[in-house]
């Protein structure tokens, strides 16, 4: 194994420093391990999300004016613990309430939950939204039902958007739920990921074979096919995705990210392959992101998202916004 | 090797599509491999710059309002040719004159210019600059002096938002070298990379080995020593640098690129080691990014660049700017 860090046990303490001298515009609350917005807050709803880490820049590079107002940073692939979000709704919330945003993972879900009740005994207004958009497997290695990947970004941003703006707690809790409930996602591993403190591949995969429907921590996805081009990768995912759910007849916002082994050549050369198959179905895209925004540490491979968007989404998604990783 | 691609032959017109298709405020000249700004001209200075590809975001990523004009995308690792910079030349110059941002590689050298001769003959005034920041080494496998590394996108970031102004050519140039003199980097490899059309890895380094001074594509830096800590290589790699040029007392840009291959989490947790040591350096960092700009296909490993700003640069540095990887 080839890290560039000072030691497993140490990487995720060392990387929160890092993100606090380089960003001086967040705080880092090492003790709580929570990144949080210095974004005015004056009684807007507070979003907060979290999750495992190894999938930067998610949701730490989303923290800042118009996305989240805190991340909460577990160790690698681990949830984080409902104290660290509860912390972060206490210093988050001033007085509009607090959104948890949640993939779906089990221990994701049941922290969250636990970190609900003990902020609403604190008489802090909470309400939840879960992603669970991969359309690969119906439950998984750490999932009752489906995982949630990609679509978290987009519901990050419009909601985001949308507690910028003014909007109440149920409010931005429904336009996220929209935005969750009309995404799909689904990814392809060339490689494994390795964790640091494991220190060998998550998995085998051999030199000619790829895993179609991989989790992002490595997890089984729906079958081991030979290595194929990424015109038949782009049309599998696709098909996939798009058999799942009917996106023609309304503006779709796409999110292509690599895993964080691919580099960017391999990205766009697989999207415009992508835009082909979606065009040969009717489905227009609207907004596109293309770069490596959920990611699985070094793992090779990408991951495509849809999301049917309207006016109102799409004019969420285009409000200015000042994170580290999604900034226009 | 794996690799998400239709064939190592037509990942470059593969990936200029994906380019089209996921940014459509940008042009893609498909026939002379350019990718051009769809930002307003009239009269103002053009800033073209390019070289091989597989180290995305640079160059492509860079054009767009307050940077580049233009991007000539060469094979991978392969100079474009002069034709491509004339075609960039002609199809961006609105009368202010056009400024070439060069790396420092024989190839790319010789072939801008040419680019140069053929352009001043059709009446389009001409300036270069070319980046040497790469302390690693004297000269190298495809550099007579020193690699063009980081700087370059100090560079292009500062003379873009003196071109977007309206300076002249004169004082666009004068800006880019005073960047380009001041700036100085230094990489290290963990890993090799693999060029599509090779299929294998471009050097062999073992399991419990790294290149310190690795050059972008691959090329021999200083020495091959056993894996280090995060901080030990940072140190290493600030010693070098600042043992190369005084970067106390004035306002230091530093740019912490990632090869392609690490993940954000290792490249943060580095960067708080890189912070330490400049601070034992009594070296200020004013402004800072850390993430993919200047990579080598899959490559792990990173490299540092300090640039020594003033108020002019910091403030160019600052100006509004809205390309695909550099957005603020």
């Amino acid at each position: 194994m080839k890290k560039l860090v000072n030691s497993p046990a140490t990487v995720l303490q060392d990387a929160l420093r890092g993100v606090a001298v380089a960003h001086p515009e967040l705080t880092v609350d090492f003790d709580s391990r929570i990144v949080l917005s210095s974004a005015p807050r004056d009684g807007r709803v507070a979003l907060i999300s979290g999750g495992g880490s190894g999938h930067e820049p998610l949701h730490s590079g989303f923290v800042g004016e118009g996305m989240l107002s805190a991340a909460c940073v577990g160790e690698i692939f681990t949830s984080p613990t409902p104290d660290q979000m509860l912390a972060a709704a206490t210093q988050t919330d001033s007085g509009g309430g607090v959104l948890f945003i949640v993939k779906n993972y089990t221990g994701d879900v049941l922290n969250f939950d636990m970190a609900r009740e003990f902020a609403e005994e604190q008489g802090i207004r909470v309400e939840s939204v879960v992603v669970a958009d991969d359309v690969a497997v119906q439950d998984s290695t750490w999932t009752a039902g489906r995982r949630g990947v990609g679509t978290t970004v987009i519901v990050e941003k419009v909601a985001g958007a949308a507690a910028a703006e003014g909007r109440t707690l149920s409010q931005v809790k429904a336009i996220a739920e929209k935005v969750a409930d009309n995404g799909r996602s689904m990814g392809v591993a060339l490689t494994s990921c390795t964790v640091p403190a494991v220190g060998k591949p998550s998995f085998d995969l051999p030199e000619d074979e790829m895993e179609i429907g991989v989790g992002i921590h490595g997890e089984p996805g729906r079958k081991r096919v030979p290595l194929a081009s990424a015109h038949d990768i782009a049309e599998e995912i696709v098909e996939s995705i798009t058999s799942d759910y009917d996106f023609t007849g309304a503006p779709v916002i796409a999110l292509l990210t690599g895993l964080g082994g691919t580099p960017l050549i391999e990205l766009y050369a697989t999207y415009g392959e992508i835009a082909d198959a979606l065009s040969a179905r009717e489905i227009r895209v609207a907004r596109s992101l293309v770069g490596d925004y959920v990611t699985s540490l070094d793992m090779a491979g990408c991951s495509l998202t849809l999301v049917r968007a309207d006016d109102e989404i799409l004019r969420l998604w285009d409000a200015p916004v000042n994170t580290s990783a999604v900034r226009w």
